[in-house]
């Protein structure tokens, strides 16, 4: 246990390596304070990209860079690998798994995780698309199934084997709808001979009547033709009420027999225990004021990204995205520097949206950039460059570019691994930690 | 259950999609047989880089290749995901977790795995290197004591943290201790500012007096000095006795505190069971035929490479070596075509020794081939050529080159990621598997 506020200069402790925490850290670099920055990974995901590792395209390494090796350029920021396990409001203390932190500041940038509506069995069944884990457990799931049909001889257990449902048609349904079918039909038509692939049924399920409801129509409509031409199938207006064991159960009552089922349509707000008399707005998400981004009655503890609920125009709290995050996180950062040099705080925080952008596959992709409406080859080749400059190293642009040169001209997706670590605790029992 | 064999084309079934299992299938591409190739991994690993990916240089992806893409080229041969449970030679039929398979012709390339002498507390305890599995958990590993020597205040956990015990300094155990000390002093020493590098402890363990045995021992002098200026301590003359929690206990009664071991002293042949009757050399390994590699007793059941006891010159068993493998499987390929077209039997096999290389970190490898002796950078420029050519696809080539290039010119290590797939049965119990 290290409680680490002592005198001395500020100590800020930042919770979450996603976009707006390393935002604030960086944002903190000349700043006259110690930053702790602890995270329960010790890389930063670029989250954007993930259902590419999913679908087989893209390794881990590609979009997961070392947060050590991004603080090397931080003098004043120690790394923390650790979970919190919860914040003392009052003893201004962060209680992690591995000892205490104290702290003057606190930026909670802890993001977002999967809601499946308190449904267990959901959650059990149900394969999530938010962290590395779940994307690599997703990308194992489908190469297994495939396998699996390959074996049977029952036809009904084949077509349950190769249906995929995709719950929630939001950018990470559709972006993985997308790479899924061209997974199938450009890769896994080849390595499975004897699977006649028009058999396989992705299902996208929404509970509205559009897709990317949060782009302008417009986009949604071409987004959802796109989908059609690649094979899936969309069910709108429906809502999943359950899984069992090989099927889903619509609130309709209706079934559809189902090995796989991916669940995007649901996140909520990640924030540590010891939060419970905190103000919450939709989504669990803390509510936070739209100038220092601190929470109501607690000054100098402060929220941003996912987890932050701050309204933008027209009152809305602000979308979960990247850009929000990092927005934030850098109006943070120079929240406290200039509270530290006892200056004013700076104007209050204005979200500048950039636009947004959803990829369908090959030469397809929607996005709205102000006023500008792109779709087709044109909005592919701006989702690209976009994504691709966004990337946190040379390295991961290098080699993800790499990898999607070599997707689009040999239409293959080479990091097809059922793959798990195996430390020598699974073999025997108790792993070798020291006492 | 699907019996195959039923008349027409005389069914093959090889076990092993590793160096002799696919040059057996290679093999008989143009044989009028019916082959299936059974493997409880979806890849084929190249082993000989594997130490580069426990030590966070390579990506899986880089040197595993999906077996599936392999046998696109090769029409007579279908590909089962399953792990062997047993060999009924009588009945010639082979038991797989996912039915069972009759045979005409068997081909065991089961390999080897690594092998603890019988002692269970052992392999509870330490880290293997022969399979991507252990790889990754080993990777992980050493990253994450680093992460705890980060944060502990007792000079003694931290150095029993930074201690690292390799048993065996055959090729393995020199590699993996040559690439550690790179990645502890070009790049953990950049990450963790906290700790001082010069404390952290990498000793290779070895029972006899040189390090690369099986080498000329003029290369064995240069890759033990190469080590030394590494850094690696060697502790020749030295048994490991016991494993316990934090420290390792050798036959002489001394102790060493160190959190972390690494075992490449040992491997046995892996046959599958029902094999109890048929004849073994050292090692478990499966004694063959050196004309065609058959079991003795036993017509039409072949084995190649780690698994197989074939004697060479002088009648020693040939080394469980990549190159044995291939070049027994392309044996094995060649009888079974020649028994099908009702011809006699091919030559006897003959070994045609190429040579050995191991590499102990930038700029340095040991290579014999034939009466050629090279160390040093031209020893290591011949190693990186030979081992980038062996790469079974382009791409794995150009990746690993990369990656290499990468290394060479930054000193960086980039793959250093804690992950692990995280299915959705882990979160609620019950996998989402049909019924």
């Amino acid at each position: 246990m290290s409680i680490r506020r002592s005198g001395g200069r500020p100590h800020v402790v930042v919770v979450g390596a996603g976009f707006g925490g390393l935002a604030t850290v960086k944002g903190l670099r000349h700043a006259d304070v110690d930053v702790i920055l602890v995270d329960r990974h010790n890389y930063h995901l670029f989250q954007p990209l993930l259902y590419q590792v999913a679908s087989a395209l893209l390794d881990p390494s590609d979009i997961a860079h070392p947060v050590r090796s991004i603080l090397r350029s931080v003098p004043n920021c120690d790394f923390r690998l650790a979970t919190v396990t919860g914040v003392d409001l009052e003893q201004r203390i962060v209680r992690t798994t591995t000892g205490d932190l104290g702290y003057d500041h606190l930026v909670l940038a802890t993001g977002s995780a999967t809601s499946y509506f308190g449904n267990q069995a959901l959650a059990g069944r149900a394969y999530g698309l938010k962290d590395l884990g779940e994307a690599l457990a997703l990308r194992a799931r489908v190469l297994d199934v495939f396998e699996q049909a390959s074996r049977t001889t029952s036809p009904d257990e084949r077509r349950a084997l190769l249906t995929f449902v995709i719950v929630g048609a939001g950018p990470t349904g559709v972006e993985y709808a997308g790479a899924l079918s061209e997974l199938v039909h450009h890769v896994l038509k080849r390595d499975f001979p004897d699977i006649d692939v028009s058999g396989v049924d992705i299902v996208l399920v929404e509970a509205v009547r559009t897709v990317l409801s949060s782009f302008a129509a417009g986009l949604g409509r071409r987004a959802e033709a796109a989908l059609r031409r690649k094979g899936v199938r969309i069910l709108f207006d429906h809502l999943v009420s359950e899984v069992r064991d090989g099927e889903v159960v619509f609130a309709s009552g209706d079934r559809l027999a189902a090995a796989t089922m991916i669940w995007t349509a649901g996140v909520s707000g990640e924030a540590p225990g010891g939060m419970e008399g905190v103000e919450r707005a939709a989504q669990g998400r803390i509510r936070v004021s739209p100038s220092s981004l601190e929470l109501t009655g607690h000054p100098a503890v402060y929220a941003v990204g996912d987890v932050a609920a701050c309204a933008g125009p027209g009152g809305r709290p602000l979308p979960m995205v990247a850009p929000v995050a990092i927005q934030q996180g850098e109006q943070v950062a120079r929240v406290i520097a200039a509270r530290t040099r006892g200056e004013p705080d700076p104007p209050s925080f204005h979200y500048r949206d950039r636009g947004s952008m959803a990829t369908v596959g090959r030469n397809v992709a929607v996005a709205q950039i102000g006023p500008l409406r792109l779709s087709g080859l044109i909005g592919w080749m701006a989702w690209l460059f976009v994504h691709l400059m966004s990337l946190v190293s040379f390295r991961n642009r290098l080699l993800v570019l790499i990898g999607w040169a070599w997707n689009y001209v040999f239409y293959d997706r080479p990091v097809r691994l059922i793959v798990s670590p195996t430390p020598p605790s699974e073999i025997a029992g108790g792993g070798p930690t020291l006492p």
